[in-house]
């Protein structure tokens, strides 16, 4: 029974939202550690440079999980990840990150990729959906804390055929209150190709290591004692 | 005072989601007669046919609404709207919707559209998005529920950077408990310019007549002792 238990759970299709960065790389392989098969979501969403989604595609290769690459377009701008004429904020002070949402900002950018996610997660037969947000050691985005995605939970038990029908869809968050080292560690058991994983907000050869996203990684490799390899 | 307010009113910026069809068509005319400023937002999302999509937009051009054009990829397919090889339901119990949701059911679609609605209200600043979702003369459609319009709220009120301040924004489902005749009602003495609508799921010269969105159109304007303008 054992064995028929672990296979069922294998043919258990989740979908998994692949950024390119650490956090959505560790999450990819704790939904396969748990047995299920995780289908990427990749979005190509006019974000300042392109080596993220090819980071994203190289790990859902080497993770040997089928993705899909979405274009959404964001016409209105309004964030400095989209804008590449606005600045990114450099040395924030990440331990007070919830006094001022940041410029990096994308106006409703989880609540976009949720939905695709849905929709796909419907169109698949998937059960869960897995996200890689962390309230923990962040840059203060709304649209990673857990009220948010209780929130979205509702919309699609509400909102869907699947959630309307006996098959609900799970949203998943292993890491919304674990801190980067703890995350990290996590990743580090499981074999997660850091290597290459993209976290910087900035495009270029090397990470800047100012922006909030680049500082947050530093943090968390120096808590565990760890050169980030992505760095070598 | 009394002017003032209506000038207040007036400068209130509002997004509304535009179909082409006369749910929406009427929506919009309701926020106008609020004094608000609507935003139309428009989308291309693979549906069978363009009709609809130029509808959309000559009702935003003849109300004088500025309005916005958003591609989508549902690159899964999954409905008949989306997918030609696929066949519309024809002649359907319209009096008994809720017991299947029909093939014409596209995945989330209504959360995809409310998730841009809300980066686009976030970015221009709106505090408010209509939507002339409809839960009587309906197809059945899970997301045109006022269940998952308040859950939606909630996102909205959690998961946004304006949810998060002082101004929140607030969906307004005017027609969400109204009969197709009572909108009609509604929409004729709003001057709407039903005439430039199209509800049918075909994309042919004329409506077919056998879908459920024709049947409920035409419903509607029996029912009100009106021949439909939109088939002279």
């Amino acid at each position: 029974m054992q064995v028929l238990h672990i296979m069922n759970k294998k043919n258990k299709k989740s979908v998994v939202l692949l950024s390119g960065g650490l956090d959505s790389a560790t999450t990819l392989y704790i939904a396969k550690n748990k047995g299920l098969c995780p289908h990427g979501l990749i979005f190509d969403y006019g974000q300042r440079h392109a080596k993220e989604i090819n980071c994203a595609k190289a790990i859902a290769k080497i993770a040997q999980c089928p993705f899909q690459v979405i274009k959404v377009s964001f016409p209105w701008k309004g964030s400095s990840l989209l804008d590449k004429k606005k600045n990114i904020p450099k040395n924030r002070n990440i331990k007070n990150v919830e006094v001022e949402i940041p410029s990096t900002y994308v106006p409703s950018r989880n609540i976009i990729f949720l939905s695709f996610a849905a929709s796909f997660a419907e169109s698949i037969g998937a059960s869960s959906i897995f996200l890689g947000v962390n309230a923990v050691d962040y840059s203060g985005y709304p649209d990673c804390r857990l009220d948010f995605i209780n929130a979205f939970q509702k919309v699609l038990d509400k909102g869907t055929k699947a959630g309307a029908g006996k098959r609900k869809i799970k949203i998943c968050t292993p890491l919304i209150s674990k801190t980067k080292a703890q995350i990290i560690k996590i990743g580090l058991k499981l074999n997660v190709p850091y290597h290459l994983t993209w976290s910087c907000y900035q495009g270029k050869i090397k990470p800047c290591t100012t922006c909030d996203s680049c500082r947050l990684r530093q943090k968390g490799f120096d808590a565990v004692g760890q050169k980030d390899p992505s760095l070598k």
